[in-house]
């Protein structure tokens, strides 16, 4: 059930306790893939989790802009800071909780809004009348999340298979140019950098070229069963203490 | 230029410093319409303007949950605070300067956002490095701003020619039979009602049966026109002050 | 009962639920008219509205300085953030709900004020133990309301009933001449001015020599009356929802 | 020069950098003096102390409303938190600066205001474009300082010069029944009470009794002297630093 | 009961109700005394007072930065902003509550803490469930409390009797001649500076070579005899209002 | 140079741009460790870290309480907000950088803190006058890093190399037996605990019996190395960006 598309009666009716609260970001991903890759990957992985599962989940609306300032130096990212989005997402939580979906899986799709989401979701889980726990697709795919860069294989693939159309296939060549092989400038454990322009010249981290539509597919199918599993938990779960 | 579907090199070289934000709001629209009434609107409105106007133009993506906490009895409704609401405005138009888009209109399709609009706005143009006004559509469509409800003829109007398939035409006369004539329950010019749910039965103000797509069309054209001349004001003015 | 000139002793015995709390502005009025007009009109108010109602309402100091920064280009103008402002107001109703005069009307003389007065009346009435509206004077006083400007025909005619020796009448001829003729720079139904400098070359919208102390006075008894009924209404609203 | 009575232009024209900013209580005095005791001694000493000095003094309107929880158990009292009543005092010094007031003495009528008043007078000398100071009248009246109780001999002594309506004389037996001999509940030097009423029956700290309206007059002429010099050592002051 | 060297599981079996929280500064104590002087201060302060306590106490540990921006002119002085050091505090406070640890004694070796800590303390005891009360050791040492200067007779004092090697003795001289007599520039009974360093050349306040260990010796015993009486006071008090 | 022994001069005189500011945690570490295990260890480190490198290091005192309420169900951990954390941090280095220490490392013993020390060196960094990274000392310590549990084999060996006396040898057995082997309940890569207590017994994750002295030497010395190392390349790092 898509809130935005379902009418408040159809809410009322459909009386569930799961809501699924898809979040991205609006950032660079170097220059063949597009600002809203975050939130579009969020929503893909949401909708796919919410289809799978058996009983009734409520899928909110996205939340377009996260956690991305380390990204200011390219074009076009957009950014708030950490406490407003902690603030957004404890909010748009509370309001779902007061119609009784007080269960809610924060679906994500940008690494950098994993610590905010972990405090977040603590916070709620402890203080409000809700239980929140984050999900981000990416770490959810098995063996294949130790290829996750930026704009590379994961995610370019994942677009491949969802908005083929979004992907600038005469431009990687050049996303592979000036890619990085990994992430941050590390120095005993500590990235030195809090920029990415630090450390990757186009944005991009890992190659862009090799992820098909094909491993999208294989990842989508891979986060969807995943979400399903942790919505059957979440639904399970006691969290009366 | 849609920033969600533009990579940052395309955003770099648009070199735009003219942006729309365009802000909804997820909410009860009555037994007909959708909870996200407000948000399509917003971003329809916005992408017309865009569209009609002669200068490139970045359209950031929809915020899609406001102010609308007045609404809290009637489920599926989502809010944040207002607080955290110009947060997360303020946020992200402060970054949206940051790339030199720095003249935004906030594009507002939800009335409750209309207070924190002009508080905000008026906030970042006097202190930060961006100026910034807001555009609500349903008051910038001439004479037919006063035939304005909840999940009236307006609103429903502007669905049934953007999306038909959003409406249930099946409980118009259900939504007719709950609606109130007017917002609000006025003593001396003061509302005394701070939650709908104390003036409407099932959340409708005025009839919705009354707005057809072509009135649709005719308001899509109204505001984009609008919106564009708002454009090209804002575009000229001097900021400098 | 005023409360400053009361003993605890006399608001324990007077056991009152009504309250009225006066808030004006502390800004300019063009030329000929003192910085403290919204802040006098308020006071005046609360007190006629007190007066004229049978039941005993507590009448709270007057708050002097509000939302007014939009004025700052004019000498004198004092303002508080939109936020402080809030926190003050929610704070004095708080206390004045804690010894049980939980119904309280905010009686207001500034147009600045209005939006940050609707916010913070929503929110203690909601998440407070305490219900409060506002009320401000120059909106309900019927067709008269349509002539209000700054500094203007309706205030300047206040302060002549109320306050004569405040209006400076020899300046009268040198504000008409400086005033603009509406309040903002329109277009699209936006206002493009953030400050008012930008419209009014001294601060004067409407002509502030058009308004006797005949028409104050029918100001203050319309006024007195609107508020007189409100608090009747106020009294008797069921609030416990 | 009444900030409250001056236009605008006047206070363009008088070109003052000193100001006074009144703040007071409204807050229990015990059975016989008001609740707005604190308010109007704050104003009067103002006022005084603006008279007696050479120079142009803007004096900006009373804050009504202070620090005063700890008489939250006698009816009447009102407070904002701490943090609300520093944010509106650093607020309104920010816009006196604004205009080229920012040499300003806040003139404090109650003790509980006093630690708020060291810290926000600190952080806006060393933070913000201004330079400000506290003045508590009744700590600057010589060797009389030591007889301040709370609705004891000095404000009461006060009162009889300057409102002496406002002093139930009928009732100075009772308050002088129910006084405690000093504030608090001392062990080891801390105080253990953080309510007035775990220490005083109905309010009163001393005996109201013996301050005549000579006495009060000798007040208020040593007050507004120590003011006058105070206001000549801060217009001296270096403050570049 | 040292909180930091004890396990969890000996808190549990220890089931205290009364806890102290020693709060310092890292802030110049002149050029003879160590920057850590008033967190070496209060912590060997509360131990002592908890040694001489009958009941058992827990120790928290020591807070070892407050508020000293007064003393920013001086290398190597560390401050946190007063609202940064009521949360501190607070939230510390509140999980020693959690725990049942619910009567708190701030123990504090800083003057400039003072203020801040009566406000906090009286917020935890008000609004949370706790009850706190702040004990500043050298306002707790009877008539030699008239002597407390900075880094003067008395600090210095306590220094030799409890970490001599601590104290430059060769730079006394230097520091003596350096010192001023009294702390801040006042008019008007309103100290004009902000910054210690308007009024003392080197940081020191008093005479640094008038306090021997012996005195040291003697003013923790007065310290530790006043603290030992007032967690007597706290352990009674009917704090249930 | 430990700033709390040092002087202002001594400070003044060493001119160093370099600081560590240790931050621990005070909560349980299980039955046989104590509860200031990570701020001991967080010193601990620092001081070995400083003493090892070549050039000067300012070494700031230890913040004791950090975020910790995951283990809030285990008596006597003390824990501040998140948000607390961040403030008191951000000022502490603030203060520093203000001396010119502006080059900061926080050398942090706690897994709760980590996400955020990231997001507050990242802001310091951005945008305030100081550049400021993250060092937790069990991520520097090379493939030993993979055995770090709670109170498991790293933290307690290291405890038993400096703070012998600590480790109650006699309760390992019992602390063995109510370990959980690893952190957290887990399902599709997300945590489904947000308190310690729903997966550990005692508290304990790891075995604390396999680390010995020894180990706690080496771990130290690789610390210490790493440390070293990261102060050489944050002396040496272009920040001016």
């Amino acid at each position: 059930m898509h809130l935005s598309d379902a009418t408040w009666t159809d809410v009322r009716d459909a009386d569930a306790d799961l809501a699924l609260l898809p979040v991205g970001s609006t950032e660079q991903h170097g220059p063949h893939a597009p600002l809203g890759t975050d939130a579009y990957h969020a929503e893909t992985v949401a909708e796919a989790g919410a289809d799978r599962h058996d009983e009734t989940v409520a899928l909110a609306p996205t939340i377009p802009v996260g956690v991305a300032e380390e990204h200011r130096r390219f074009d076009g990212t957009l950014w708030v800071s950490p406490d407003t989005f902690r603030s957004y997402v404890r909010d748009v939580v509370g309001s779902l909780a007061h119609h009784g979906m007080d269960r809610v899986i924060v679906v994500n799709g940008h690494g950098g809004n994993v610590p905010a989401l972990g405090e977040v979701t603590a916070t709620i889980s402890r203080h409000d009348d809700a239980y929140a726990v984050p999900f981000t697709w990416f770490e959810a795919v098995g063996d294949r999340s130790s290829e996750m860069g930026h704009g590379g294989p994961l995610e370019t693939a994942l677009l491949r298979a969802t908005h083929p159309e979004l992907v600038r296939e005469d431009r990687i060549d050049e996303a592979r140019a000036g890619a990085s092989d990994g992430w941050g400038d590390w120095v005993s454990s500590t990235n030195l950098a809090h920029d990415s322009a630090e450390f990757t010249e186009n944005g991009v981290v890992g190659d862009p070229g090799t992820g098909d539509a094909e491993l999208g597919d294989e990842l989508l199918d891979r986060a969807a069963e995943a979400l399903d599993r942790l919505l059957t938990a979440v639904a399970d779960r006691d969290v009366s203490g």
